[in-house]
């Protein structure tokens, strides 16, 4: 098992807030792009209500597109065959989000899990406001370990927690995913952080001490929950993995093709985005001497 | 001894970038406002050569005003009975920044500290470009250590390591620190962290890890190196602060006066400026349900 995965879900949680819809032929540009990063994965889009994520609209026609595509297959495994399904640990946010209670919620997304294992995809379980909401606050660390413990009572063990506002900070993270992998030695943890308040990648710091696999991330910081208050970007993808490069991590997955979907989103979108590495480029090996 | 003390160090290493050169008295304000936060010390200036660094030339008018000024004793220990001094760990930095050698220039650093404490002032030392040099790129560790030794053996023991130009890393910044440590259990470590590429949290919070005490940061993120090819600000004052106080530490410390110093800062120089905090506000407790 690699020491760490890397998921862009840029195209899916870096757009959904996004009020101008980005067409399908640029996504699929971005997309292809991206592949030739080396990333791990890169969610598509999501299987949403139109109305309410009308970025996601065209999700289909892109996985038709690229299921036709040959030398993609690699980069395209999530949401193929890899599937990413989840419920909030708060509350409120997971009645605002889908009209049930997490219990409810968490009764259904198990059986469509279930279900797309028995189809035989892979399947990530969520869970969302993991470190806090923008409706209750604080979310108590207990309510986040029973959700957990229920997936994994029903043979669930690829756990996503995510940060859906920003409120992480690194001893949390280290805390909560500590405790995840005290329920069960194999879990394969994922982490999901927003960068609202400047904290995304010490808190992916702190994960990977914590002995998480999985980082989810998308590219420019683009992005934030749509149905929360307050809204934040996700950690940016490429800022990420110039400090997994300059750690003489995942050096095998190339920053460049990702810097350049940054600068074409930037411009697409007609704003600087969040990123840092987009703008200023990474750490140079040697510069030469001016004087 | 406190777990984290914090030094801003905005109104010398923020502003000796800035090409317009602050008034004494919006200085002078911003002093004030910053003191009233509860932060341990202020660096008001920098006794540097007035060409170079038209930005300091009025340090000593702003000591002349503080030491006249009643209640402001606390904020303004630093500079005044604590003097910090510093050389650079690359000699093609060393050189450009002072036309001295390392060895030349930790001569001169090593008498003047001497006789600072001798006249009772305490006195930090610093190593510049401790985690890499735009010049020179990597620094070796033994040539920080070998610099940081010759500090112990002059007796030494306030030892900061500033990585000048952001290229430093949590992994680096753990190693690095603890090896400084193992020279000597009994140094009082700080640090020095510029955000450049995005990392100066992530540093910040493997250095409190590794037992750093002193953190030095400047509001709104402020600043940077004239005398290096890549430039880019400290870490932001503020979003250090927020991060301490979610972590539950450091809660004595307002975070309140620092935004509004950072907000001033930005209206005066009419751009926006790197810190984050200051343009979201700290993570809200709890917020209202809005539906």
């Amino acid at each position: 098992m690699r020491e760490i995965v890397l998921h862009e879900v840029g195209l899916r949680d870096g757009l959904q807030i996004e009020r101008a819809v980005v067409p399908t032929d640029v996504k699929a540009r971005w997309a292809r792009r991206l592949a030739e990063s080396g990333v791990d994965m890169i969610q598509l889009g999501s299987f949403v209500h139109q109305e309410k994520v009308p970025q996601m609209a065209d999700t289909d026609e892109l996985f038709g597109l690229f299921l036709n595509e040959k030398g993609l297959e690699r980069g395209l495994a999530c949401g193929v065959r890899y599937f990413c399904l989840g419920i909030s640990a708060s509350e409120t946010h997971s009645r605002k989000n889908t009209g049930m209670s997490i219990a409810e919620a968490q009764d259904r997304i198990v059986k469509t899990a279930l279900a797309a294992r028995a189809a035989g995809a892979a399947v990530q379980v969520s869970v969302q406001s993991a470190f806090g909401c923008s409706y209750e606050g604080e979310v108590p660390e207990e309510q986040v370990l029973d959700i957990v413990s229920r997936y994994l009572d029903a043979g669930l063990t690829m756990i996503s927690l995510a940060d859906t506002v920003g409120h992480a900070t690194p001893d949390r993270v280290t805390r909560l995913f500590s405790r995840v992998l005290q329920l069960d030695a194999q879990v394969e943890c994922a982490c999901h952080f927003h960068d609202t308040y400047g904290l995304g990648l010490v808190n992916c710091y702190a994960a990977l001490e914590a002995g998480v696999t999985y980082f989810e991330s998308a590219f420019a910081g683009l992005g934030g929950c749509p149905f929360t208050a307050v809204t934040g970007g996700n950690v940016c993808t490429e800022d990420l993995l110039h400090l997994w490069h300059r750690m003489g991590k995942r050096t095998d997955v190339s920053l460049d093709p990702i810097v350049d979907v940054s600068r074409d989103a930037a411009a697409y979108f007609s704003r600087e985005l969040p990123g840092k590495i987009y703008k200023t480029g990474p750490i140079p090996p040697v510069r030469p001497a001016l004087g």
